[in-house]
């Protein structure tokens, strides 16, 4: 994921030779204009804040995923730019050590100048001379720039998502518990159906990215892995399921735990996931559209791949890897609940209860049981975007399949997010694995 | 002082028999709206940031000392006054245990609603009650109501000093080096005269408020002191004598220091005084008009007690106690550079050379060597205000004098200000004092 | 006190002038083998460990004495005199930065080497070497040796007392609860009578050491200070009383707190004294000959400036004055319970129960509401033994009388002991102090 | 490995079928010797601390290993056995959260009683009790008995390896730089033959452990990976290279770093493996024997898996996987430098430079690039021996082939040894690997 605490950014694969779908300045204005749309419910004041060293204020998404344009496109491809402010690398780098020196991450949240309206104008500035660009180039170079403006739509996306995650867990600080949006949706439909387990052989795959289209480098190189007979759950695990876990006990057993989740679990004083509270005796939980009552057919979300996992061992199974995942998702279409749509609640839905795999794409991250690694043969790119390739590929675990927060192009059956084992703040979620003996 | 980390809040005399020498709903007035011009120059994004545990929020700062007279007055003198907010409570109680709970300190910065707006309408609602029952009550109720008022105007006074110093932290958090205001200020004058001393001979003096017009409850009672002869120096220790000091290897001789000092100057890596910087090899210092050239004749501003303690001994000579201070203060008028004027610069000036004691007043606080303590008698009133009078009397040092950020109706030669011995970030500076043997 | 994290060590007075009473060689023998005998019931593993960066291991206390010995005596005035072993310097060097770096306070718990036995032979070796030097010096520079010895054994007396609460705390920590040492001693007497108070008059006093006898640095000059009429409770605050204390909440309401007391005691969850535990229901108390019955008419012991500052305030009074206590002991017999003696029970005593003051010394030392600060006119010797001398008056309590750890020679009325407010495992207790009006 | 801070303990596979090669009585009573005489060079101060948290005091060990005797066979399998003192359940249980309470792990350090002459009873005790119940019993029982013995000899094994790296530890924090041991040892052959690669096709393999003989449970099941082309370096990394990696400024350039490697360097302030100096300008290496000069045809020993990654990176290769290391090591016969042996130096050698692969076995453990994670069907099995079989398989890397700190029998081409990533104080060097393109 492009922004934790010392965390990844996403970066161009080498040599690309995919061709974009779609003209690009198209795109890249409905891309860009998605962005500010997100922050639109949002005051100058909900911008500036930083409420924990792992998220990031609004304006810093807003300005930082501009900074990637001008610096990674317009710096280096549009004659004659003239850049908007030299100061503002110091302020928006996220942590590319090649451009040089940056803001501490935890010192994000004291930048109230330049102020959100002078970051919407530096949005205005670098969109109208990416556009120009767009218009105006042709040719052989066209190819690295469609290549390098999709990289920075993929990487705006990402921090579409962060921009959701981070201004929940902000706006769950305030004791008043504002909502960031206060549309009426509909209520949830009440009721789920038991959970039932797909099937798979044992067989040797290959997975990765095969070079069609863009993908993210840690996406590939695609490679043969042998894997054993599995079944995966059919849905991802209820809210319902998960209350039954905790009433049994299952904050309170460190049978059930890994020893670093249990010692989490006690550092922190879980006892639920995040955002789930006892308001006057009735378990609510915190969404984006403010407090609302737990809906037992929903996924669970914002546990930890510590909860995730003791969640798993308590039902007496495991998590997948991330290989089981992606050969359950190879070659499914990519439909769910995502970021954007008329529907879109930014909260998770229950599963349709239709048969077969459901929910695989949308709703709630997934987490595997896989640390993040590289793939075999995986070689990291030169220059600055290529620079930490695989700086990330240790103490994370993969995470599968997007959520309610991501928008809805972004996602696809090889995409690798990763996060250390207690992140909790994003919409993160569990679905069940099991072997086939 | 009103508010640091876990600190003092001022609280009535018990049993004022005070007069105001005005009459109040002008002062009221008055003070209440010099607190918003000093938060005029700042956007709603500079208003709600903490850079620091020990700092707060302007916007915190603006609704806290509304919440105070809306509190201790309205709610408990104004017939059928109808609560703003009720969870006003929970926001913007500081330290008040009989009030009840509050948000973590350390929270403050996140409280992005209300907004800014928001927290002007509250201003103005609670001003216009209170002109109301200053204009409509009388009799008996009108003395302790005078009384109330006058202790609600001297707690914004000291959160007027506390607006000036925490965001000028702020701002220096801030890689673009933002200015608080930047009106053109006159140069100062460079060059100051050597100091010189004035004795004062062995005596039994009384100290302490009188009881005469306001003051804090710790001002008091009013006692008999030995003090054998001393002599302070006539004026501030200036910029130039303390580089002398830091140029002497002051910040690394461990003999000098105090042994908390010698441990706060190495775990904070000291080398100068708060908002020193080197800018291309040139000493600059940060101040609220913005980034300018160090003053050698100038007092030093923004010492912690350690450095001022050690500069002491580097010079042969010692702090004074605040008994020594007060000695010396007493009878004298209260003249000097405060946050008034046209000519304030919110900055410390040099001295103006003339004879005799210069500087008591004004330009920066002075620390003493005496922590702060209890005198003997005190007792604590008791009620909500009066709950922590004796509360801070542990690990403080008491300042005294006022600075270039007090409002000049507020300082008096009884006034006790304290802070724990490694504060920074107020405008606290250097006076000598030596025996007279 | 002479060991205290980053804490203070005894001085020399500069220019003494005081006569040993009695013959050097037989004072220190005796001295030095009450060291000894102190460290006599503990093993080699029980004197190697330290149980938190405030303490030391016992082993540490008998090499650093004997080094003190061996650097300010005999290698300053012993002709010809070898060093025991000059690596020494580095590992029992307390914080005399003039000598030169020293080992990390926090790691002298994992000198295993020099063993036990060795350090033996290191002071039976200085120890022939000073009564060598004491037997064959005379004429002038006796004078100054007398003094340096005397020094040293007033220094080595500190760290017997330290001797028992450090290997007290170590203990402690283990769960077996193992005795320091198994003699049956007499059970205390139940029953004690209610305090009284004794009166003395508002007067000008002069407090202080005057110069005849040894005495630490920090007890002059003796200088005059005007003090108002006081009460004192006849004698210590007992265990029952703290226990009402208790029993009324007086853990749990933040009204009877200093600030940074109820912090204190929130982070480190007090609700009794320290070795205050619950027994299968009864609340015992650990002591060096195990764990016995709480004694209600036993003096409270081991509790922090801030439990005796709280207790007060419960009791609607205050601690004594540094001032008040010496004035009240000054020309009283030096009598009590202390370190030596048959019947010493290393443990406090309840009072005897006569008329008058009792137990002003020994049992516990009493906290007073006075900050360490220097006298009026106090000046630090130059040198490696005054490099110190005024190096930790900041943020530490005065505690007077001495205890049942002190040796009774080592304590006066004039002797300043001191601890940062939280300390709690010095033999500390309370008495009692209130105005006369 | 058998104990970290919150780390492995061994555990039984379920339903072991093995047969031990020797009679059991002989062989416990040479592992448990060879235990006593690791620590036989100790004085019992040497035996009592623990110098951080990680790591144990040698008594804790002598007593833990015994404890699990005692607590997993006598209990269980000898009639009438009587406890040596039910209290040890608490002192010497490591994490059996189903056996109950324990000390806090960073305490262990603080127990001097019992002394180490009573676990030397202890020790002796239960191995009595065991070695009757061997001689005595037969039948259907023996078997299971074997195993468990075998069990608890293989966890004796471990903790002698760490007997070792502890004590290590703790002498390396005394300035006095003491020997553990202080036999003469040949000096190391000077000069070492550049490393050469051998190559293994792309296979599809099976690995892990086959039940034949003793194994960990987390070394089965035995399963298929699909392994591309690799190549392995025919020897370890030596110290003469890795200085060339410091040299030229390894520990100063991100971009060789993992992100969270180069937090630590950070924090911890590496500029090279743990225990090398710099004495007067020569470059030296703790041992234990003490302080010698670096040998640069010695392998690098005490890196952390991110300085091991951060060469592999410097040097244009990577890590091997642990699936690529059992590929080299399976059938190769165990033979290196271990712990036993009258050439024995408690330290790594220099390669022989023969051909092939060398150094697979002893010298030092070697850093893969696997994550510690449950082999596909994995399964904990019940009880307190199984009750944590999974539980550290999280934010751990796999380390294979042993050291020169491992006893000879212990070691096999399937063993999974996993810390840490920033673990530094075991015997823990490099080996490289590469794609085969």
């Amino acid at each position: 994921m492009p922004e934790q605490k010392e965390s990844a950014e996403p970066t161009a694969r080498a040599g690309l030779d995919h061709r974009s779908q779609r003209r690009s300045p198209d795109r890249f204005v409905a891309v860009r204009g998605l962005t500010e749309s997100l922050a639109s419910p949002l005051s100058a004041e909900d911008c500036v804040i930083q409420s924990m060293p792992d998220s990031s204020p609004v304006k810093w998404h807003l300005a930082h995923t501009t900074w990637f344009f001008e610096t990674f496109i317009l710096r280096e491809h549009a004659p004659q730019y003239r850049v908007f402010d030299e100061k503002y690398d110091y302020l928006f780098n996220s942590y590319y050590n090649s451009i040089g020196d940056r803001i501490s991450r935890s010192h994000r949240g004291l930048i109230t100048r330049p102020t959100l309206e002078e970051i919407g104008r530096y949005r205005r500035y670098v969109d109208e001379r990416v556009c120009e660009l767009l218009e105006s180039s042709a040719g052989q170079g066209r190819e690295e720039l469609d290549s390098l403006v999709e990289l920075g739509l993929n990487h705006e996306q990402q921090h579409q998502e962060l921009i959701l995650t981070d201004i929940k867990h902000a706006l769950s600080c305030n004791p008043l518990r504002p909502a960031y949006r206060t549309e009426v949706v509909a209520p949830f439909v009440i009721g789920s159906k038991p959970a039932t387990w797909v099937d798979f052989p044992e067989e040797l795959h290959s997975i990765g990215h095969d070079g069609g289209g863009f993908a993210f480098d840690n996406e590939g190189p695609r490679h043969r892995v042998f894997v054993d007979g599995f079944r995966l759950s059919a849905r991802l695990v209820t809210q319902g399921e998960y209350l039954a876990f905790i009433e049994d006990g299952g904050y309170d057993r460190p049978q059930l735990w890994l020893s670093d989740g249990w010692k989490a679990r006690t550092e922190h004083g879980w006892s639920s996931p995040l955002y789930w509270e006892n308001h006057e005796g009735q378990r609510q939980i915190l969404t984006l559209s403010g407090p609302r009552v737990i809906d037992e057919s929903g996924p669970v979300c914002h546990v930890s791949f510590y909860e995730a996992d003791a969640y798993a061992r308590w039902a007496g199974v495991r998590l997948p890897t991330e290989a089981e995942w992606e050969i359950a998702a190879t070659g499914r279409e990519v439909e769910g609940h995502f970021l954007e749509g008329s529907e879109s609640r930014l909260h998770p839905a229950p599963a349709p209860g239709g048969s077969g795999l459901e929910q695989l794409f949308g709703d709630t991250w997934e987490w595997t049981g896989s640390p993040y690694t590289p793939y075999p043969g995986y070689r990291a790119a030169s220059g600055a975007l290529g620079e930490y390739n695989g700086k990330f590929m240790c103490n994370q675990i993969v995470l599968r399949g997007g959520s309610c927060a991501t928008p809805r192009g972004h996602i696809r059956s090889t995409y690798r997010n990763f996060f250390p084992a207690e992140t909790r703040w994003q919409f993160s979620g569990i679905r069940l694995a099991a072997d086939v003996s």
